[in-house]
């Protein structure tokens, strides 16, 4: 079943969005539910990451605003907000796109989110400080 | 204080997305809680809609995506698909939006969505099966 | 069973706090869970409502503001929007209570709760547009 | 696409689960997004419920535990009450599994989801008062 | 109040259900807020759980399901999902109903809610791979 | 922009409210969003908070309501928490609070919260047991 097209797009796209981040995700469900895992890649990633419309800019764009949203959501966010990097989004448009939440959810779930940020650019070197000048 | 620039900035953007629909909400709240319609005009369209690094496009997307993920926001759901659709999202890249959440929701949040874009569409004459050929 | 003193109590309460509102509540689920409607009576009202430190108005602004920030519950809102009244808030406050969830919340659920107030207040014949004089 | 075997294997578990009800809201779905309807047939009841280990009665006893807690579901709600009746769970167990989640969700919720079964059930011809001896 | 018939039946479901782990919950409650303890008992335990029509397996797995969902109750789904292996429910059965929300919540709650399964399994000295042989 | 009327009334009730806390949030966005800073400032309390009706102690109850409720807002209750307790709250009356939104929320979430202000009380030397005589 691993083998089927579904499953070889989704790592494919998997591999462009989360890197190391998701394949981690899908290594820790090794042994307790490799299912869950294969249903990530397949579903997820094999058929909606796929589609076309969209590009992978605009996906995590979507996703990162859905996870804060939803909140209780801190690892998931930290994997999408390197995803996020990771295709293409700059460090000012992740934290403009948590902005533009708060008239919709408040500001305590856009705080979370930006703290996971912060330790997502630190852990990358991201010096947000000299991206983001703001008056 | 509603002449000042927050307000005239915020009523023109407020108009950019929102046209009639927006406008309504702000007028229904006449009379019972004005504040609530200027905050929103002020803060929400004044401040945070015209920061600039995401275009209207975007922050359309991330507002339904938003909306559709906290769930009963069927009225502002009607209001920002117009909106969406004002500023320029096609409505597949709107149905698009809903369908990436669907990994990180389930499906219930976007059966709602999708069924009061159907409504909007519909309101506006959009014959969404000719412009979404899916096989 | 309900005889006990829990359930007279609660009874007191809920007659001092819903009146009609909270006994149709109660009448609507005969047949199908009595039980529920008596555990609302004995355990909401007879054991929470009862305990003294606040009064009923807190209790009420504490009860529309839990209701408000879940979501999805125009009909319990409706309950006790009447209920703040029944025991002394006034209009003014019930909407300043909601007011003040907005940085927390957004605006979408506040704006839904707006709209059932304004039901509420119309049923009850309140003329909000006379004492809510906002400039 | 539409004939493989996961798409077979989810239709036959959503007619023995959703009957009418359920078909009607993949057919509701044609023209706007088909796509999504599919998803819900292959991913949902072809990989899902098709899994084991749980039979059909526990997997309708948690869909709609968790489509009562996340609220805004009242769709979704009627179609797997009707869900739980088709695969064999009596009435009293559909509105004992609502009463068991009130420690976790409050009455707010669960006064909601009885509501719908009440509706489902009275579309049914289900005379729950008859079953349901409570004292 | 405390020595009354339904702490007593909720002191005896609590030990059934969550053993050492319930009634450490209680215990951090006193001194703060006996009060929830003593509510829990009583009402979640005395009132809810003794209800009858669904046995201890099926309380459990209802319980599961709501804690997932909600989110934020991490140490909850600790203490449940210990309570579900105490009542009987298999690791497997448990895995499999957090597997049947995906269509319904999404994959980050389901995720979080398999990685507290992977400490009480650890805890427990479940060797999961060995009881679920998944292919 | 930062000198202006709102921003100057939100850093004093701001102070008024959070003390250290606040600003140390305010503080801990410095260089990642200082924006977002500014605008807890001046629209939360600045426009919100400043509005009268309501006094600051009721205030800070509406907020802690709203932060229990939604859930995932560890941080933010820690602040409000502190902040009920700097306009003069009641340990008593803050935990009173989040017993009156259990018959909405249910427990897990209430208990989060008593966890939150076990802490804070802790902290602030507040030796609870002394308060709180309960039988």
């Amino acid at each position: 079943m691993k083998n089927d097209e579904r499953y070889q797009k989704g790592l494919a796209n998997l591999e462009k969005v989360d890197r190391e981040g998701g394949k981690s995700v899908i290594k820790s469900l090794t042994g307790l539910s490799e299912d869950v895992g294969r249903y990530i890649i397949e579903f997820a990633f094999g058929d909606v990451y796929d589609r076309g419309v969209l590009d992978l800019k605009q996906r995590e764009m979507i996703t990162i605003t859905t996870l804060l949203t939803q909140g209780d959501t801190e690892p998931q966010l930290n994997v999408h907000i390197n995803g996020a990097l990771n295709v293409g989004l700059m460090p000012e448009e992740i934290i403009e796109t948590f902005i533009q939440t708060i008239p919709y959810v408040g500001f305590p779930k856009v705080l979370n989110a930006i703290t996971v940020a912060k330790e997502v650019f630190k852990d990358r070197g991201i010096d947000f400080t000299k991206t983001n000048r703001i008056e």
